[in-house]
Formats: structure tokens, sequence, C-alpha cells
């Protein structure tokens, strides 16, 4: 018996970070660009444009700087603020990480 | 900007605690009838009875009673390995609220 969870990031404007966002972010980062990221994690390109675009409003910097178009579909690039976030996420998830094993309430069968 | 999260209990077989089914066992646990409790989350009868009897199956002992039938739609009793259960989840909530509040982890808009 395991106990798993999931964190996720929210404002008054709903869901800003999760781990399907942060996953763009970093797959984004690691190949610089979009529609490969979108593609890798089977997810529609409209729909992680989407994801990106509504990170960029709420944050006060962007996350991701991209251009459309061009022979390769355009290019895609995390920000230092995007970096941050990403470093950051990695670090609460290595907190829940150690608070799931740690935790001293033990289910039986 | 808030952290949230939620929490489950897995075994091989699959999910066997999270939010839905302890809310699931407390509605059972205060009104004494599964269809009043399914009814009370908007929940299926037959979701709600899949449920427990997942549940059921899956712990050495069943967490549900419940006889079918008669004038009131027969009854469900949460047993003591049931309560068990529930305080164990709630303990566990409070040590997950308690690292949200306290996870030195600060994003900035």
């Amino acid at each position: 018996m395991i106990i798993k969870g999931r964190l996720w990031v929210e404002t008054d404007q709903g869901k800003v970070l999760g781990p399907g966002r942060i996953e763009l972010l970093e797959r984004i980062n690691e190949c610089g660009s979009l529609r490969q990221a979108a593609l890798q994690m089977e997810m529609s390109y409209k729909k992680a444009w989407d994801l990106i675009s509504d990170m960029n409003a709420q944050f006060t910097q962007p996350l991701v700087n991209s251009s459309r178009g061009g022979k390769n579909g355009g290019t895609a690039v995390v920000t230092a603020k995007g970096l941050e976030v990403i470093r950051q996420y990695r670090e609460l998830q290595d907190h829940f990480q150690n608070f799931l094993k740690e935790v001293p309430v033990k289910f039986q069968l």
C-alpha cells in the first residue's frame, strides 16, 4: 500500500503550475520547440500553446518566448524566469517525495 | 499564489483510497444509506456501489456492510475497519495540510 499525490499551484485566476505544465516547460527547454514538446507529450499544438499563453499571462514575466513560422515551425525558448519556476517546482517535488516517504500514517490492508 | 494537492492510496490492484472514496465512507457513516450518500455526492448508485465493492475486496476486512432492498432501500454500516481507515485518512490530510503550509518553496508571480 503506497501513498501517492500530486501538487499544483493556483492563483485567483485558476491553476498556473502543475506536473503537466512543468513537463511541457522542461521539454521545450530541451528541444527548443513548442511543436516538438507537444508531440512528445501527445498533446495538441493548440493545447500546448494555450498552456504557455496562460502561464505567460499569469506571471509578471513570460516563462517562454516563442516565434511562430519559419522553416522549422518556429522556436521556443524558456526564459530565466521559466527556468527558475522549473527549479522551484522540482524543489517542491523533492520536499513532497520526502513527506510521502516519512509521513507517519500507515494503512493496513 | 497557493500550493494545493491531493493524496490517494494505491495497491498493486490500483487506487484503493482517495478524497472521493473517503467522503463516500463518511457520508454512509452519517446517513446509514449508500443510496443517500450517493445522492448527496451527485454520484450514481452503481458508481457508489462499485467503489464500496472495490474497497471491500481490496481490504482484508470489509469497510462497509450493506443489505439491499427493504422499504427504505437497504442499509449500509461503516465497520470498525472502515472507521479506522477514515480516521487514518483524516490524520494523513492533517499532516498534508501542515506540509503545504510549511513547505519552504515560494513561487513569485
